[in-house]
């Protein structure tokens, strides 16, 4: 398996963190994003849409979107919660975290870190983010995962742009419940950094 | 099972679509979520995160975000395609959907059916959307459905708001296989259209 990422990208980042836990070992292709990696010709023969992570199985077929890949790689595993309804409201957390979470949280990290020509935008994206870490605040009041009795690919997810949201401006530390469960992840025995180099086989 | 929508939300079109495909009966309650129907301490004590669509089921759990309300509708039927790889690129056009369509497709129509005082925002939309629209087109080139043999899933949450983007000021004549599957889409036996008012059981 080859995964086409980025070390900045959250995205890429959850694609990484599964495949450690999994201990699934794939061969890692960096890819420029921030300055058009992803819109070259060779890069858009494989992925038309333009988006990493992207991943290619031996075959050659290939599968975009960070949480459908999750999704792909966890089938089967104790990352998925077991039962209809539970693998429902996994996959609840996880569309609301591309649609109401990342849009807010990583394009402010995205800004404070490659685009401070678009520092306007912050005010209303830290709204957003707030207004976001605090339906997970609500819901992690209640119980340690967001699904089920163990951490699943809906807190791998939720975790790659929430332990980064400083970056965009964001302090964690007026979400008491998110920080505490944000530190659960880490304690994950086959845990690795956002920074971390993967090492192909 | 009850159904909370509105009529003008392609989201929640998504659903009721579906539910007529599988002729599963259920009760439908509109909100008013242009006005803030959304945002009432009723509405979010059902769903924090103040989105339409909502699935309640008769045990009280509720189900939100449109595309999980799918997937765990369609599990066991043909709208979801068989095999794991089929089922995970359902998965990445309903995540890119979320994330590179609607907001830009169904945001450029809510402003000009709603917001007038937006409209500063369109050229970009229509940028965005305008790429987003050929994507499909090229996929749509190659396949009459979006993954598998027959419409899916994808191609519902796909569909619902493609199909009325004129309103928000896209002309689809510039995407033809886009515009075929679309009519494809219409001739389901069991369409109905996003303006039919559901009847509850």
């Amino acid at each position: 398996m080859k995964l086409y990422g980025n070390l900045n990208s959250g995205n890429c980042y959850k694609v990484r963190l599964l495949l450690s836990y999994l201990g699934v070992p794939y061969e890692y292709v960096d890819i420029d994003a921030p300055h058009g990696g992803t819109q070259t010709p060779e890069f858009l023969a494989l992925n038309p849409a333009g988006q990493i992570p992207l991943l290619q199985l031996g075959d050659g077929r290939t599968l975009a979107e960070s949480n459908a890949i999750l999704m792909f790689l966890a089938e089967d595993t104790p990352y998925v919660p077991i039962g209809a309804f539970d693998r429902a409201k996994t996959l609840q957390w996880m569309f609301w975290e591309q649609y109401r979470h990342e849009p807010a949280i990583a394009v402010a990290r995205f800004i404070c870190c490659y685009a401070p020509d678009r520092e306007g935008e912050l005010p209303t994206l830290h709204e957003k983010g707030k207004r976001a870490l605090s339906v997970m605040e609500g819901h992690l009041r209640d119980t340690p995962w967001f699904v089920g009795s163990g951490p699943s690919v809906a807190d791998i997810s939720l975790y790659a742009y929430t332990h980064v949201a400083a970056d965009g401006g964001f302090d964690l530390s007026d979400f008491p419940h998110v920080q505490a469960w944000s530190a659960r992840m880490a304690e994950h025995p086959r845990h690795v950094a956002m920074t971390d180099i993967p090492h192909s086989p």
